[in-house]
This record gives structure tokens, sequence and C-alpha cells, in this order.
């Protein structure tokens, strides 16, 4: 019987979006029954991670658990979640069910430690930095963590905010490009996209640095995982 | 408390994320908790639909019905399938839950009707074409049905698999601009675009004739049927 990838989305719709397409693109695939079997649940009642974390607002986890368990109910073998953020919460939910499920910067984090990548770029929201997801992780493997500084995170944010979300691409980039020339020179290897609208912005413009994308990593690792087949182009990069 | 959209996929999955992000894309939404609660079932099990209705195939209606039922237990308001040829079996399927289930073939009729289309150019494969689905929907609402002659069906073919399954869009596209000159000819007023893959074609090449996406069509009457906001510059076009 085919495996099937359950997906708690919602965090936001469009990267949940996104998430189910790069999931469809890196798979093998002739005929639709070649793919993954895949259920989502775009559950938009879902509260803001970032103001439960920052600002004390309502507490996401008691929605985020319903639709775990509503996906591992419904036969989900796997469940992954497309936000960084959400991933402060990790622990509790992936307890909290009898299935496996793969975080998004743990994968990441892998990634980077078999490239030997040793100092990493976050380009991340303030609540993805703030709650030190990725860093605490990465020092797991090794990896540090290079932060913009206060001007450059502010140049992050204006480039997710008024540049991607509001659709708005002639916008003047010389501030967020000094933020990247800034964090190379502090020895950034490599830049984390590390929240789901930035990949967007890094396909619309040439900002001239390797980066890795966890939305990618993450869907080849969940495809790998229940046994589907990798296109041979992204094969040396799966988990 | 939010309605919620299921959607029975997986026929094929990139024409499920192609609706999914419809579904996002005309939502009027700033955050996330204004968009639409949907639930996705991206079941690949289910058997080709157009190897079942003219060649003797597998029946793909056990599986649907299944994702049907799931998603109906699991709190969806209202069912849509992403896709052309199973609404052939669209009547079974809507009688078999107890939610109301929106039918794109007749959502995209229902809008021609009231642009008072009167003879429709249709694009699809030779299963959506033979089955009949769209043109026996278009006669209950007076709308004539234009199908390309044999050459031309064939060129709509390669389009769709020669050219955007493969990825090719390097294609000499003569022999189908042809095929949509002679269909004007004999008076197609508009094309509909009967095939999940066409809208891509269609997005890259400018073919400079006036179209209508049944899945767009879809998206915003299952936005605007569960009380969902659409956004002002699609409005006039809601169902």
């Amino acid at each position: 019987m085919k495996k099937i990838i359950g997906i708690i989305g919602g965090m936001g719709p469009l990267a949940t979006a996104d998430l189910f397409r790069k999931i469809i693109d890196v798979t093998e695939a002739e005929r639709d029954q070649d793919h993954i079997r895949v259920l989502i649940d775009s559950n938009t009642n879902i509260p803001d991670r970032t103001k439960a974390i920052l600002y004390d607002g309502a507490d996401p986890v008691p929605e985020i658990l319903k639709s775990a368990h509503m996906l591992e109910e419904d036969g989900a073998d796997l469940l992954i979640m497309p936000c960084n953020t959400a991933h402060y919460y990790f622990e509790t939910i992936s307890h909290s069910v009898d299935i496996p499920m793969l975080s998004m910067i743990e994968e990441t984090a892998r990634r980077l430690s078999r490239m030997n990548i040793k100092k990493a770029g976050l380009l991340a929201t303030d609540g993805t930095v703030e709650s030190q997801i990725y860093s605490d992780t990465f020092k797991k493997y090794d990896i540090e963590t290079i932060v913009p500084d206060s001007k450059g995170q502010n140049e992050v944010m204006k480039l997710i905010y008024k540049g991607v979300k509001a659709g708005n691409w002639n916008r003047d980039l010389g501030g967020f490009r000094k933020t990247l020339t800034d964090m190379r020179e502090r020895k950034s290897e490599l830049f984390v996209l590390g929240c789901t609208e930035l990949p967007v912005a890094f396909q619309h413009y040439d900002f001239g640095v390797p980066v890795i994308d966890p939305t990618l990593e993450l869907a080849k690792c969940a495809v790998y995982f229940v046994g589907g087949k990798i296109k041979s182009e992204t094969k040396e990069k799966i988990c």
C-alpha cells in the first residue's frame, strides 16, 4: 500500500501550496499514480505563531494538534509542517502522535552538515530569529548561525513584508544586498531561506549567493521517507 | 465556524496544486486566518479516468468515493474536484455524499451563459471531448460546443502531452495556431481551457484569443460558496 504524507498546513496557505508543489516537482513520475498520496489540512484557524511566541498571543498548539490527529486518523504515515516558526512547537506536536514527523529545521541542518558547512547565514522573520529554532538546532550539528545586525534584519523584514507579501518587485534592494555582503564578510558560507516567502524573492532577483531552501529539503526528505522516487537531477541532494 | 472546502485531488497532483493555489489567490486576505480552510486528499491511488472511459480500464469511482467520504467525515462543507474527465462520474459522486458538490463543468457553463456566449470552442483531451461532458452540460445552457477537427484535436493533444507535460516550450505551434483560427472561423467566441495543463500553455504563449479557465471558475465559486471574500479585481467574475 502506498504510504501517505500528511501536511499540517495553513501556516500560511501559500507556503502550504509551495510545499505541495515541491513534493510533486521532486517526484520521479510519469503518471498520476506514480505520485505520492498527500493529505493536506490547510488549517487557517491556527493562530499566528509569531504573535504567540513574541507577544503572548493565542496559543496555536491546540489547533495544530487537531490537524495532526485528524491526519493521523485519516491514515497519514508521516507528518510535515511548512512553517518555520511553528517548529518552535515541534517536540510537543511530534510527541502527541504515533506516526513519525520530519522537522524542516533538522533536515536543513543535516543537509548543511553533509555539505560540511560550518557557518550559515539565516534570513528569516524576527519571530524565527528570536525564537532561536534554527540556531539551537544548528548548534547540535556544529554549525554556527550568522544573523543580520538589527539594520540588516529590518531589511530582511522589509523584503518579506513590503516586497514579496505585497507583490512589490520594484523596491530598492540596496540595503538588502548590503546585508548579504555584510553576512558574507562575517563568513556566512551559504544563506538559509528561513521564511517561506524568501525562495520567491530569490527566484525573482539574482542575488548571486549560495542558498538552501528548507521547504525544498523537507519536500525531498518526505518523498524519500515514504518510499517515493526522487528525480535524478535532485537525487544527489536527498536526505 | 469557518466553513471548509474539501478537494478530491490527485487527478492529477499538479492540477490539484493549481486549484489550491487559485483558491488562495482569489481570496481577499491580509493574514493566514482570513483564508478559507481547505482539506485536500491528493489521492494518487485513483485509476486513470480516460483509460476507464475510453478503454475499459479500472473503475476510478470506488477510490474517488473513499476520498469523498473521508473529506465529508473530516468536516468538509463542500466538495470540488480539479479534473475535467472525472466529472464524467459527477452524479454518482455527488449523490453518495450529504454535502454539496460543485461541478467545474456546470460552473463554467453558468459563467459562459452569464457572458451570453452562444458558441464556445473546447480545447481538451480526447477523453474529455469524446465523453461529451462539456457538450452535454453546455447544451442545457443553449451553448454550442465547437470541437477541433481530427487534425486539430491531434494538435491540442500534442500541445498538452509533448509541450506542457514534457516541459518542451520550443515546439512549432503553427498547427495549433491554425486550429484556433479554424475554430474562430467556425464562430467560437471564446475557448474553454478544458484540460488542466492548458492554462499553463496559455500563460506561456500569447495566442491572442479570449479564454475561460474552468479551474479558476471553480476556485472562485468554491470560495464564494463557503462565504470567503473574493478579491475585488476578480469580483465581477464570480458565480
